[in-house]
């Protein structure tokens, strides 16, 4: 009989919530990622108006196939009324895009966009303790960038933003998660950087600017850019002609992805720690 | 990037809701008539609980990428009240199994249980029109059948289930549908028959009986089984050595899918008639 191969009746369902949605790649990725692992499971995207967020997702958590939800703009920070128990990055950034099923029925949440950098990173093995970081851009993406990273224990951490308010919040969690880590708030310097990362959309599509004044970089500095598109941004095409390693916002957006079917997972192994 | 190729943040979903739901047939097999069709567009199983129907359901609708659900057992009445306009199928069985959006936003809804069936022996080009019908179970799919088959004037049908209720409801049925056409109740008798059809649970899985007692057919005799496990059933194999022409649940299941797909997307477009 005429059938696709890859959804039946037992297909367990994850969603991703956001408005719009149309642009989101976890549909393709995490199925990937969850099929890859074995699993007869699939991420779909689920379109919710922002309005009507606090009266649908609830329900749809109520579906007895569906075990994880993705959030994505503009829910990260509403989707934290919906966890029973937060992990230490959803509670550092108050936000959380991924909630999980637990056996017992309860629903576990954290935020893991900034952990899929610091992953990507362990994935090369480039260290970020003891390292001293330049990171540029501390909104949704950077904010969370800035608490995975201090919990990875640098050095010193060099943030900035055009926004002073980010600055302070970014400045005062990071103080909060490493209390050891040298905190400094001002316009992007190279000086003594190992680790220079961008968070700012600066570089993004058809953006052929820098996100900070440089003709050329120290080859032994380290460049990161959050970006996915293009995959060779500005910035890392000059990290590359400089003689850099570079880690790109593909990387980051793979380490994210793994660590969150990881969390999705499991969560339905009946773990108690959602962390 | 490592992904699949058959979902994304664009594709539409649609649903079938049930409980249970592992058993369900349609998330790939609407899925296959969609993707087959082109479309962007998938549907995946919603298990939701029978006590939490009316709760969870009309939430569920309004998910703005959902475009349709389909109904399973136990919800196919209740989800009546879920529609804004019902076809003349769903009028007349009192229940639906496709709930298509339209453009405007409203619900349309339909049963094509007996459709399906009808639609088969369309494909196969064999009439109902003017013939002389036994249909033997009248429960769910059978009484959907029975209004279907009515659809197309038949001459006669004889109808028989062991409860007298169903008996006496689908008689009335048909006399409301097709006021021209001969209803007999009674227990199974080929005499004048040119078209058997089972739509009792009579020689499903490994149950060897036949719905009726009988040592041969006529080989003029055209013999219909709505059971798709096995897809050849006692009363098929008899019908086979027979030299009778049958006609499968397997091609009913293919009918059907065609018709609901059909209602689904031309909802979309904005038809007026949802029938």
């Amino acid at each position: 009989m005429d059938q696709v191969d890859y959804i039946n009746g037992k297909t367990r369902l994850y969603g991703i919530v956001g408005d719009p949605i149309a642009q989101v790649r976890s549909p393709e990725m995490v199925t990937h990622e969850l099929q890859r692992r074995g699993l007869n499971a699939i991420l779909v995207p689920l379109h919710v108006a922002r309005a009507d967020f606090a009266r649908v997702v609830p329900h749809l958590m109520q579906l007895l196939n569906l075990d994880g939800l993705v959030m994505t703009i503009p829910f990260k920070a509403q989707a934290l009324s919906l966890a029973h128990s937060l992990g230490l990055q959803a509670q550092a950034v108050g936000a959380l895009n991924a909630l999980a099923r637990r056996r017992d029925g309860t629903w576990a949440g954290d935020m893991f966009d900034g952990m899929g950098c610091v992953q990507a990173f362990a994935r090369r093995g480039l260290a970020l303790r003891g390292k001293s970081i330049l990171l540029i851009g501390l909104g949704g993406a950077g904010g969370a960038i800035a608490a995975a990273v201090a919990s990875e224990q640098p050095l010193r951490m060099h943030i900035w933003d055009l926004d002073p308010d980010r600055c302070r919040q970014s400045a005062e969690l990071i103080a909060r998660l490493s209390p050891d880590t040298q905190v400094h708030v001002g316009p992007p310097n190279l000086d003594g950087v190992d680790v220079l990362m961008n968070a700012s959309p600066v570089g993004m599509l058809d953006d052929a600017r820098l996100p900070l004044v440089a003709d050329a970089l120290a080859p032994e500095l380290v460049v990161f850019d959050t970006i996915v598109y293009p995959e060779q941004t500005p910035l890392l095409q000059l990290a590359h002609r400089s003689g850099c390693q570079v880690v790109t916002g593909r990387e980051m957006m793979q380490g994210q992805i793994a660590r969150i079917v990881d969390f999705l997972i499991d969560a339905q192994k009946g773990s108690t720690n959602p962390v």
